[in-house]
């Protein structure tokens, strides 16, 4: 454990967020909300101090491994919450600090559930303003945009960070298991990720402020989608437009950022070929169609027209397969009413979870391949005992270790599923919001795959959790960020052993050093 | 793959059942049911024709492989469903051929749900005499005991099979990863597991008699427990008794046939040591345990008193963490209107299943040891990558092929399970018995791991399936014996290339020959 560097990383870390949050501050300022500007500034001022106290000295050996790398992901991704659910709780957007700080590891984890009610938000259909200031509501969904692509990569694009340390960085943060290098220097490859994901952000508010929406409004809905977060300053969510070509834009780049983003820099780099013969992408493609396909049929008799049942059934299919959770349908039954078949569609879908090196979240399509692929292998294998056939993905092989890693995750993520929801069904919900075995099942689904709605007492348009006791609220916090960080650095923090300086063993630390974890390792 | 020898096995085994279907015609006729003997003699006449058709000529190359091993087991069930299903649709038993086949593999894979309603059964209470016949419910009941060890193994214990041969059949049929020969004569294991088994029947149903249960009734509720099955002859289940001596009596034996058979054999032997220390005995001691006085303090404010709130505690406990399904309480609000909290860990209880190697069926705590400690090394190997440390259980360590395979068989285990709860959705059930995402989820699980009853329309006491449309009880009945045989048989009689016969690889097939199946090999 290098200590002295992971303070410094951290202090970065600090400044960063203090950086970060002086924009939604301009924000309170330029709409007048003067009154917010504590909510900000004390945040702000705190962040500064802490960083500065415990970055004041440089490391001289600046060098970070692989376990180093899982600590300060997780620690940053819980100090960024702890401080950044300050806005929220000093403007009184919500009750406790309990509700503030599951909000915003709900942003920072672009899970976009939320303890705060849809009548406390803006009604664009009545002219209704919310009852929370504008900049905090920017702060809120802020928070996805940052999450989304990972605060670490930003602090990387930024600063210049040796290549051994951003390496091990990037692969814990960045969602799913796919994430190299694009280019041989770490910081550059931040960069690009961060200007594809900066344009594709930019292009949609364009589209979005085109179809009638504010600037305001604009960002923040783009920030959600970008994310796949899925935060809306209305409370009907994107259904308050009530506009079928919102909708589209909306869903379409929703499924947009559920790419993984190494296809978009083959695409910039011209080789067409590599960005487009790709398994995840048709999975996903096919996926998408399938689902909408069916669920279309299936809700017909209830929207009585096929084209809005088209356009129900590709906006939902489309929020829940990136984990966005972005709802429509405005007054209209949302797909807690809809019939079982698509339900169920609706909760695989949300297990799912879109393409690996995507800001989306979920169990990612590159593993289901993986371990449906290595499944059917060991099918084979029983067929034909001696004949050796190595699984392949786009013709080339996946080494044993890549599907060994794979397996475990998938028992890990099952511990931690089973785990939470035996934990949250302690929690007997209230009269109005019960908890029943649907609510708890989708409500660990939803905050582990980084969603926001789901059945039950959490259905859309915004996933409402305020209902659930404190303990419940600490529990989804950290499911979120669990699922965001894609369960091992969390998990990893908690280890006995993990913080014992080990002096006496120098020599075999120094080995360790070499060794990357085995997750991100085996899928490079 | 050796055709002859397959004929051969599978007309021997419609021998078995010929004879078996022996018995329920002679309760039918001691009971005066002669409009029922039609029923039993034209099944009987179409086994023996049948079998006698297929076996006609011994083959002289006895040999069995591991393929052939899987081949014959998911043949032998799917035959003895098909004829066994005969009685009950003759009899009138069930509406349809398709009710009927759902009924019989429920009772052969010792899953206990039920397309016969309630009302249609006895109640010992009110002294009303059930609408079908007692042959016809004896041989209902029956096939849960012969389902419980397995068909195979009875046939093996009565004929000469040569020791490669009946190795390959007795890993493929005995639930669980970890049966092996308990003896070098397969023969002999196979008698030695039935002997243990009619033993602890015969005491059962002597406690039972005890407690007051005519003979019959007394045979029926054993042979549901003896199966880990949980068919009953009255409408209210084990709660038609209402007696607290009935409910303790058959949840100790539903645990005991939870138990691995092997520790039995070797209490025989007087080998406690071997047979006491052992970890999975501890976890499913504990978890009884555990669940048992979770649920008794949860559901405190329903029955009011801590002695009725433990009892049926602890007989559903027992009830479901074995598989069995068997319901009690009465007319008191059964586990479907318990607190989400009791509910959860009913899922997770049927989920989990008893010990490998018992009759019961579920994923078995076996492997769930296996994933568990193995996702723990795996944490461990990402703080020190260079140490090496196996995965042991009672200090023994346990092989990277064993944890492969259980980790590919949770991946299909989870994959059939999500394809079985998509086609199942469809249905939408009916106005009365509505299916829901909650009836749906645990349908799968409760056919899947043998169960029986499950929450939502599938509550207990019975497990009432009857209002699912006839492809829906199709594909249950197909999921019921996945579950039984733990997918891989079955999976492996519709795999491509299965049955082509490879004349030009003699040599390939020879050395097949050598190697058995991964999943049981590893395991051993």
């Amino acid at each position: 454990m290098n200590f002295k560097s992971m303070r410094y990383m951290l202090g970065r870390i600090m400044f960063a967020e203090a950086a970060i949050m002086a924009i939604p501050l301009f924000v309170a300022m330029g709409y007048g909300e003067f009154y917010d500007i504590p909510a900000f500034l004390i945040p702000i001022a705190a962040l500064v101090a802490a960083g500065f106290l415990i970055s004041i000295k440089a490391p001289k050996d600046g060098a970070l491994f692989a376990r180093d790398g899982l600590a300060i992901v997780a620690l940053s991704w819980i100090i960024m919450s702890l401080f950044g659910a300050l806005p929220l709780f000093i403007s009184r957007a919500t009750p406790t600090y309990i509700d503030a700080l599951f909000e915003t590891a709900s942003g920072f984890s672009t899970t976009g559930a939320s303890v705060i009610e849809g009548s406390r938000l803006a009604d664009v259909a009545t002219g209704k303003a919310a009852e929370i200031g504008c900049g905090v509501l920017f702060w809120r969904s802020f928070t996805h945009w940052i999450g989304g692509m990972g605060v670490l990569v930003f602090v990387m694009a930024i600063l210049p960070v040796s290549g051994s340390r951003g390496m091990h960085i990037l692969r814990a943060e960045v969602p799913g298991p796919e994430v190299g290098k694009l280019v041989t220097k770490m910081s550059k490859t931040a960069k690009i990720l961060y200007g594809i994901y900066l344009a594709i952000t930019v292009v949609e508010t364009i589209f979005l402020v085109c179809g009638g929406m504010t600037l305001y409004d604009a960002l923040i809905h783009s920030f959600g989608t970008a994310g796949t977060g899925g935060f809306s300053n209305q409370g009907a969510s994107i259904g308050a437009y009530n506009s079928v070509y919102i909708d589209v834009v909306v869903s379409v780049f929703m499924l947009l950022f559920g790419v993984n983003f190494n296809l978009y820099y083959f695409i910039l780099l011209r080789q067409m070929k590599k960005a487009f013969c790709n398994l995840e992408l048709r999975v996903y493609l096919i996926t998408v169609g399938v689902a909408t396909g069916v669920i279309t049929a299936n809700i017909l008799h209830i929207y009585k027209s096929f084209g809005t049942s088209l356009r129900y059934a590709f906006f939902h299919v489309s929020s829940l397969v990136t984990t966005t959770g972005f709802g429509t349908g405005g007054s209209l039954v949302s797909f807690n009413e809809w019939p079982v078949l698509s339900q169920t569609i609706v909760v695989l879908l949300m297990f799912f979870g879109a393409m690996a090196g995507s800001t989306g979240g979920g169990f990612k399509l590159a593993r289901i391949i993986i371990l449906v692929k290595a499944g059917i292998a060991e099918l084979k294998r029983l067929l034909h005992p001696r004949s050796v056939r190595p699984v392949t993905i786009d013709k080339k092989p996946v080494d044993e270790a890549t599907i060994h890693g794979t397996f475990v995750y998938f028992a890990l993520y099952a511990t931690v599923f089973t785990v939470s929801c035996l934990l949250l069904s302690i929690d007997n919900g209230t009269a109005e919001f019960p908890n029943d075995p649907t609510t708890t099942f989708t409500s660990v689904l939803s905050c582990l795959n980084n969603i926001g709605p789901g059945l039950g007492s959490i259905s859309p348009p915004n996933g409402y959790f305020g209902f659930y006791s404190q303990p419940a609220k600490l529990l989804l916090t950290v499911d979120m960020l669990m699922g965001r960080l894609e369960i091992f650095p969390i998990l990893m923090i908690f280890a006995p052993g993990m913080w014992i300086r080990r002096r006496r063993s120098a020599l075999r630390t120094k080995l360790d050093e070499e060794a990357l974890p085995p997750s991100a390792d085996a899928e490079e």
